[in-house]
């Protein structure tokens, strides 16, 4: 994977704007060949996790999802339990909380399955998956006002044959699958 | 899936940052119990596709799939070929294509497998994903100047394995392979 023939070198960069979620830099990198340094512009976001809940039901594997509005599709999308990273957190309990927040289920088993950059093309943060397991309902999500979140127990097999058709249309809820059906493979 | 007590209304949007990748847009939106307008960052792009090339090989199927610097992650990625929709094309033609530059290789059969809002939180924009087939190798890529992009025979199950960890660390070729799996189970 040491392939110097196709790697760029950074000789600088600047922040060229700022939000609260994010910023954008531009990122100045000469070219594997050495030619002058070309701009490339990156997005600098917080780290994420992603956890796919797993509840064992007498007609099956069900998932633990939430409907929500989201602002970039302007649409409803059905999704499984995520969010950033707060200080000081590591990623199990960044997404142990999250899943507890948006719907009330702890989990007793929490496991990491992959992690990826979400674009690495722009972006240069990572979003990291999980698996939990052995969920317990406090009965209670823990919202921020003016926040509208549904929970939802999907059928394995549904979430799985409705990825990239609505509501299903996050795409790193494939990449959640992606992992899942991976962890799956490797029990068997 | 009509869930009115879920849906957010924009009031209206102002663009705060624009660069030749992508531009950068407050959207104004009243929350479903219709309290006072709250901001929402969004990141508008193109639309871009991404195809996944299978060939059938003595030894099994095998995907074929670049090696390439990715400026947000800052390391080598290895990938499913694909790229932005260029003006007039429409999704079909844009996959075929990209695959053609970046590899060389022509399909004959291409067919849309799923659609997914990349980030539907902060981005607007949508990836188109392509299965690939009877593929015919021109033994020629098409790169700009100054790209570089190396082309890899991959064995499906070595993929499968290992998205999650380098080099597959692109998270929307786990959303692919997601799709993929989802085609062939269609299949049998």
């Amino acid at each position: 994977m040491n392939k110097p023939h196709l790697k760029w070198t950074e000789t600088g960069n600047k922040q060229v704007f700022d939000c609260k979620i994010f910023s954008v830099n531009e990122s100045y990198c000469k070219s594997p060949a050495g030619n002058e340094p070309q701009t490339f512009t990156v997005i600098d976001a917080k780290d994420w996790a992603i956890v796919v809940p797993v509840i064992e039901t007498p007609k099956g594997k069900q998932f633990l999802m939430v409907w929500q509005w989201r602002h970039g599709s302007k649409c409803l999308s059905l999704e499984f339990p995520g969010g950033v990273f707060e200080p000081g957190e590591n990623p199990e309990q960044a997404a142990a909380r999250e899943l507890y927040e948006e719907t009330g289920y702890k989990p007793q088993k929490i496991k990491k399955i992959g992690e990826f950059s979400p674009n690495p093309a722009i972006m240069s943060n990572k979003v990291h998956f999980f698996l939990a397991e052995d969920l317990i309902d406090t009965g209670k999500q823990e919202l921020d006002e003016d926040e509208y979140v549904e929970i939802a127990l999907m059928d394995e097999k549904e979430v799985i044959q409705g990825m990239g058709k609505p509501p299903f249309v996050h795409a790193l809820m494939g990449t959640a699958l992606a992992l899942y059906n991976q962890e799956s493979l490797q029990k068997e």
